[in-house]
């Protein structure tokens, strides 16, 4: 009833219509040397059925996608990154310009401090110590903003102590929302076609069940629109 | 000319039929924790094409695969696998009962020594040393095998002084054959549909032109088939 409510207020009004979302998705690679890299298990599914799911509403979506398998939805301008950096240097450019900003890629907290220029050669049977240094902070870079901040959205996808690490990421970053996704069942997650959620902000909170990740999608942001337009 | 020789000489005596191959291919993953890993760019195309072609000519052949989006070639029995352990494993059962082993998958050389149950955390704002330990080597394994060790031919993906390291590659694990690839260029090598390499034995070398992967592939197995052949 909530989400007919929003949809007809929204569709009622043509409010979608000015609505400017950016939404980041994927993972991010960190290059090692010109052959290996670090990562992470995002498929980026999510947030691509978050960007089709918005810009089906009528929004002006702006997807910034790290290494992806996955097509361009309809409408949605799409931006390709590889790195953490690239990817917060996309996102901080286009949040000033966004009302809605939601964070859902996997981005990668740490790179390596000294990328190799050539393939990496093994050294003799010893061990290696790989020095990582740490990646900016996009959703709280984005958060932080003084001027021209955006409703600001993240996601905790966590393998234990879920609700927990969210609630305290929700309050630390400063975020306006934050969408906790348990990531350790292989039945929901990163690589799932379905998806659970549990969408938190500062008074409230309110749980999605499993469900595909496209129609979870829809769900999330009717709810994101619902809290955003009630703070503007 | 060789080649068409070759193909007579195996199809007229029906030997492919009795011969069996093991290919690896792709990357492999080394996992940080549930949701972050070491990898690099092999898109498994090669090694693909491989089976492809040795299969097409009446080889039983048996393809060892890393994490890859590509589909199973026609006749061809597919192992997957996804680190470097559980490729060393599945090769060295793989590899007493072929006639040639070829090692075309771009192992990690390094995994890290403690994998985390649980997502790690970010520690503060400092920096991380990530301590990596060696895996095995699976194609010098295979080559060091003293009973019921196949033909045994490794790829040396290098981005520089490629045919001096593919070189002492052949030398320094015994190979019958190496193939040197220069992955330095983005038109060929690791994510393109062409590729150029050049095979290296004992006492002969032969260059083969850039040409899409799959002609390639076929080249290349001939050009093994004709070694194999005066080997055995």
């Amino acid at each position: 009833q909530l989400v007919s409510a929003v949809e007809e207020h929204f569709l009622a009004e043509q409010k979608l219509n000015n609505i400017k979302i950016t939404i980041t998705a994927g993972p991010t690679r960190e290059a090692i040397d010109p052959v290996r890299y670090i990562s992470n298990h995002s498929s980026g599914k999510m947030g691509f059925a978050l960007a089709k799911a918005a810009a089906a509403l009528g929004a002006e979506v702006t997807l910034i996608s790290g290494p992806v398998q996955l097509a361009t939805p309809a409408g949605v301008k799409r931006l390709d990154v590889t790195s953490a950096q690239q990817m917060y240097e996309a996102a901080m450019a286009q949040a000033v310009n966004s009302d809605i900003f939601i964070g859902c890629a996997a981005v990668a907290d740490y790179r390596v401090a000294e990328v190799a220029n050539e393939k990496m050669k093994k050294q003799g049977d010893s061990a290696l110590e790989l020095k990582l240094v740490q990646n900016p902070d996009i959703i709280a870079s984005v958060a932080a903003l003084s001027h021209n901040r955006p409703f600001t959205v993240g996601f905790a996808a966590e393998t234990q102590h879920v609700l927990q690490y969210a609630k305290d990421k929700l309050a630390r970053k400063k975020l306006d929302m934050i969408c906790a996704n348990d990531v350790s069942k292989s039945d929901i997650g990163f690589n799932s076609d379905h998806n659970a959620v549990t969408l938190l902000w500062q008074d409230g909170e309110q749980a999605l069940a499993a469900q595909p990740k496209e129609q979870l999608a829809n769900a999330i942001v009717q709810q994101i629109l619902a809290r955003f337009s009630s703070e503007n």
